[in-house]
């Protein structure tokens, strides 16, 4: 336990400087993708880009640094790897925005259903935010492209996360695709969050619903319990005035 | 409790009224979009929504009014006022009609499973009706529209809802693709409460199969604690007799 | 109970002879859609067909007459009204064909997950031959319709009951879009199906898995409670023996 | 059990040799299918596809030789004999591959939902490998198909899979269909398998949460067995005293 101390403590110091390096990379992005900048503004958020780069890089640097076995640590954290190294799934960067989701905890209290919803939900939006962000970047330069506008691809990105897929706009080009396969995975594990968390809802429901089917708590245990006790309390006087006699 | 009373007072006693007024906004938004009334009845139509409007801002305020804590209850129905101020999702306020499922519900029972049947077909058919109702207003005078028929309005929310989305009529509006969005996360939470349901009864199932494997319940904890009992009044009575010796 | 006894008397005694006017149907119908018979095959096809319809009818009527309650069964078995009545949903009648499956049930065992999973293979295997049918015969007629011959029908009706939707056929009349959304609901059922029994089957292996977090089963509280019930053999005796003192 | 020996001991001492051939015959196989190899290369493939099927048919017969009840056997394993003897499916010996699952379990573990994740995605990547191949060999040669390239076939196998379906690419051919009709089975069943998980997961969390609505497990009532056992000792003692006095 000690012996990982030194990494939990840089990882929790962390936490929030690397949100706010995720909230600005996600602004860069977004100006680089929908404006399209020249001159100043351009090299502003390539700067910018870069700086988030450097932050996440040397996050990885000092985590692999402080772990206590580093093989492990590295086999364990291939993904983190791959976010800082290839250029292609740098969006991915952007889960480290789901410690905001903290703020809007307030609201919903620590219950896990509640928690579940808000992650589903949050989570979603910036997937689609994002989704449509790298599949735009991805395609509107190719001349057979049907999403060449950031609608086009927000309507894309929906239609696709909810596994409709009307088949009126979808991308043409790899980069397009393994972004949409990306995307298909986490509308699949969107579906998935929101039928389980029905699914736990209604069990505890039903078990709820008619107490002699209630499973047994250790509340009932409990109680139980404290009857044992008390009997051997008895017990207890029972042979101690035996042995007076 | 006792400072909450003016609010559920409230809120209990106009249940039925505003689901009155739900199904008169119904009528009128049907036949707004139907009809697409002229004269006398486009004015009645007019008038009626209105009306419906006034009872729902009412509503809003008397109940903002009650709240015991009102920055808190206002920042918890942010809903209910953007039902209230914005007109594109006005549709929205039909989710008072569920009270008319308590009627259905007489013939149902009070089971939890039942309940969930019940609310998700209902739900899905007003769903269906009401979101091809908007989606018709949305997209008929688009040019490039494929939806322009109330027939073509309702295939398109079956499919969508269902999430199969054959793609042959597809939103084209910026409104029109709102209210699709809208419709696709109504229509993973109807897959996601069948699935929830079915696995509920197949757990349950599964339970009551092998009694062996059957989970404790509170009734045979009771059984387990009135045998104790049984015991502890055995061991009171030879207290008794070996103190009277 | 003994009330209703005769009404379940005679379901239990028709249940096969059903079945058989079932297969016999299905015969009549896939043959009346996949041949379009003229002449003296086309007069059998009708006779059979309507003789189908006659034992359906006098098991309608049997029934409504054997029921205790006959207002309360009337209003419970709508349905089975509709399936007489309604041209449209003749094919629902061979739901009745699910008896079929206690021949398959044999390999399968009674393991409520085993016949979860029978039913919803034969189920979604007879709805799609069925709706296939119902399809091309409500379309192959229309001047614009896409799907007509029996193997787009098939084809079609897979990718819909598996809510993939390619949109490369669908329906286009009134009546193949009716018949399409019933395939769509039973697309949710089957995926619903399947999911709850895998989650099932993942909760229990993962209730299994740690002995130490294992729910108390009735097998449990049924040691603990010889073990009182030996305690209290035990203290009979001592009564007993203090007694006699 | 002594009886079933043999054919234990064989099934477990061909694992290894089987999904070695299993390798092979998917190497064969992709070779076969990107490819399309002349003269030598084409003779090499051939002869070890053939050898593979051999091994495959070899395996066949000795496991129904060594079974005890022969017939029995043979029901149970249709599957295995379709495999063998129908060329179209072919693809499913990959099946055996899921073997090699156990060198990826050493990083993920024991746990049965970790288990369930790695199969989920292991099986579907294989799954999606080996549909692209087979409905590239099946339709490329039909002068109306959209997929002619391994890129597409690879598109259209993860857009069948996640059961999105845009429709810009389906298969065409008989075979292709049957081919993408197993897909979406096996995407249904992916799907089934991420939400199940889910479920379980959150079902325990949710147990966990609350001490006081926790499930009574095993532990609970060893605990209270041995307070039980320790009132019967004490009981013991005093009714030995009692005796001796």
């Amino acid at each position: 336990m000690t012996a990982q101390a030194p990494l939990d403590r840089w990882e929790h110091r962390v936490e929030w400087p690397l949100a706010v390096v995720a909230v600005v990379f996600l602004i860069g992005y977004s100006v680089d993708v929908l404006e399209q900048p020249h001159g100043l503004t351009a090299q502003v958020v390539r700067v910018l880009t870069a700086l988030c780069w450097g932050a996440f890089a040397l996050d990885y640097a000092v985590r692999l640094w402080l772990a206590p076995d580093r093989w492990r640590w590295f086999y364990r954290h291939l993904l983190d790897l791959a976010i800082v190294a290839l250029p292609l799934i740098r969006p991915l960067r952007l889960v480290r925005l789901v410690i905001l989701i903290t703020v809007l905890q307030k609201a919903v209290g620590n219950a896990i259903r509640g928690r579940v919803v808000v992650y589903t939900f949050v989570g979603a939006a910036l997937l689609v935010y994002v989704a449509s962000l790298a599949v735009l970047q991805a395609e509107r330069d190719d001349p057979s492209a049907g999403i060449t506008t950031f609608g086009q691809a927000l309507w894309w990105s929906i239609t696709t996360i909810t596994t409709v897929g009307y088949g009126d706009e979808y991308p043409v080009t790899t980069t397009g695709r393994i972004i949409a396969a990306l995307l298909m995975i986490g509308g699949i594990s969107l579906v998935g969050s929101i039928t389980a968390t029905i699914a736990s809802w209604i069990v505890q429901r039903v078990a709820e619903e008619d107490t002699t089917a209630q499973a047994a708590t250790v509340e009932h245990i409990e109680d139980l319990r404290s009857e044992i006790r008390a009997l051997r309390a008895e017990l207890g006087q029972l042979t101690a005035r035996t042995s007076a006699t």
